[in-house]
């Protein structure tokens, strides 16, 4: 397989944003990271879209169409273009099927996106939008809600583990301090570990504050073969390792609720493409849907042992002067959680401390990074590696 | 890149199957397909599932979690799973990055399949599903449905060209007469050109008999790596060619309207990948939506010159017992159209037929086959070229 790397990366600010469209923010997110790639538009051999239900939020399918015209691509190269969809887990498998496409040879520039339009309708029917991402079947029709399901996990990993109520609290007060360094986060205020305890309960024991916001916004990333990455940019970012992996649809039929077993499985699979050990990841973006959903991912993804999450966040490893920064975006929670454009948005910010360009958030000496992709409550999750 | 060969086919029978669930008949499919095969479900690397709208047909997005799930390859493998989706042309993209994937290096063994279950809400909503597939803030909300938006190409192909009333309804004669010869076929009924004629109107020029119904069904393929195909069958039929293309989203944008410009862009690559000339094709599954559809398809694909379509079916060129035999599973008119399932069921026929298994509707001495899978009016189109 040949090297890829990402050359361009661009994303809008995320938020509620009434006043733009779907089609909109997509090409904003595109136009920048064309621009920060310095390429032509019509160096672009494919593009790669990921998007979970635009069908339900805005009435529209085939949206690798609708953003491939919208670009300007449709009419002169006419060049491929593929909505991929696995949840929240959809910018991520965007991000790995262009990967896939230039390290098979068959293309050497490819654009991967992801996009979320969710504020056009109301908040009841997104909420059952997100319902369809568990199994519809046998949790959605009987009532399951997405912070539901998560609840269910935090419950269990609180009784099995000992991780406390406060110690979620410290990962939604560390995301919301990140994002006050991140202009493009969604929300910009510090928080304290009172704010996270006085919130509104939801799911108990997750309340507001320990869940990721409903979000419009767009990413965009441009790859190209490794060959030829310098020819654009003095500050390629190679990505090292792109895996994938699955899990039951439904909580109830899983080895271990407190395990996401798709991102063990996907960590391990890409440690291995990229020949590292989790002790080798300098900073990280991981799936912080829910704050209980950050803690398992340390040990899903090896940065600590099985029920040692809660410590992990206690003791400020993953803090932004931490020994392993995690979500210094501002993550899902801070940063905001458009599902088809959070995967991408991931590798934009990994990209951007690998380059160094990251300003107040910067972690210093970043060197090798990783994003951490999740569909469901974790049916899906996607793992990348990258390295300057 | 590596080769890409088919090593197993299945297809559930195509109808409105009211009692049956949506993965019921995707693991059906997929079953037959792996029994085709000869394999060990372990063997199974990935897994590629095409689908247009279960987001609203069955109100359940994440469809490849949910379809690897039902698999059974969730829990031992966590194989990575992936839903595509392009519209019609869902099916013809599960197939496509099933195939990149392989021929990557970085999966041996894929499986791609095809699913959609429309029957289970009301016929209105299904027609606005449908619709989705175009620019729904062009086309859509303003009132253009898809046999609308095709009548309007027939009205225009029929004007500019000269094409008839009555070579749109050959079409639909010579597709229920090979749906007549295939078991798996929705339709197995022979029709006259009268039939047609005298059926009730649905936009002008276009009657019920040009248009394809509304279908549940599944279909899959086992993809491996040329290099292993002969362990498993002794008929490997290898995927000579995979491409795509793209053109606008809304029809008033194109350059002409009677021309699916994603089409000639994704056959002249198919060609010129395969290094063969559209003469050189024995048999070809076309994306026949509506009739007019097909007479198009001749031309854009090459088969014929531009506006000579409607002579090629007059001719019986594309008969069965034609030169270019073209849909001999009955095609989406007489096959069925499960959206997402299409492009999949298209080389499920073309392998069927380079093996020489197709029983009744086989195309004598079939060595080279096409297929061509198309998204919405025609903004993304898929083409693929198998060999024995």
């Amino acid at each position: 397989m040949r090297e890829v790397a990402v050359i361009g990366v661009g994303s809008t600010k995320f938020g509620e944003m009434w006043e733009r469209s779907f089609r909109d923010i997509m090409i904003e997110a595109g136009l920048e990271a064309i621009q920060d790639a310095g390429i032509e538009g019509r160096e672009i051999e494919a593009m790669y879209v990921g998007n979970m239900s635009a069908g339900r939020f805005i009435s529209q399918e085939h949206i690798g169409a609708l953003i491939v015209d919208y670009s300007g691509f449709s009419k002169d190269t006419h060049i491929p273009s593929t909505r991929v969809e696995a949840a929240c887990a959809s910018g991520g498998l965007a991000v790995r099927e262009a990967y896939l496409s230039i390290a098979s040879g068959m293309h050497d520039i490819v654009v991967a996106a992801g996009v979320e339009k969710m504020t056009d309708i109301g908040t009841e029917i997104t909420v059952d939008v997100l319902a369809s991402a568990a199994d519809r079947e046998w949790e959605g029709f009987v009532g399951a809600t997405f912070p539901g399901l998560y609840a269910l996990m935090a419950t269990y990993h609180m009784n099995k583990f000992g991780t406390t109520r406060e110690d979620l609290a410290e990962v939604s007060v560390k995301n919301h301090y990140n994002g006050s360094l991140n202009p493009k986060a969604q929300f910009n205020n510090r928080i304290t570990i009172d704010t996270v305890l006085n919130s509104s309960l939801v799911a108990d024991p997750l309340r507001i504050f320990d869940c990721s916001p409903i979000t419009d916004g767009a990413s965009a990333v441009i790859l190209a073969a490794g060959s030829i990455a310098r020819k654009y940019t003095d500050t390629p970012v190679y990505i090292k390792a792109s895996s994938q992996a699955s899990d039951t649809i439904s909580l109830h039929d899983r080895r271990d609720v407190a395990t996401l077993d798709s991102t063990v499985f996907a960590a391990k699979r890409a440690y291995k493409m990229a020949g590292i050990t989790p002790k080798e990841v300098d900073v990280a973006e991981v799936h912080d849907c829910f704050t209980i959903a950050e803690i398992m991912a340390y040990e899903d993804l090896g940065f600590c042992k099985k029920g040692e999450g809660g410590k992990l966040i206690r003791e400020g490893v993953t803090a932004l002067d931490g020994d392993l920064p995690v979500n210094p975006s501002g993550g899902l929670k801070a940063c905001g959680h458009p599902v088809g454009a959070t995967g991408v948005k991931q590798v934009v910010e990994i990209v951007t401390q690998l380059r160094g360009e990251a300003g107040k958030r910067q972690v210093d000496g970043a060197e090798v990074g990783l994003t951490h992709n999740v569909g469901g409550t974790g049916a899906t999750a996607v793992v990348h590696i990258l390295t300057r």
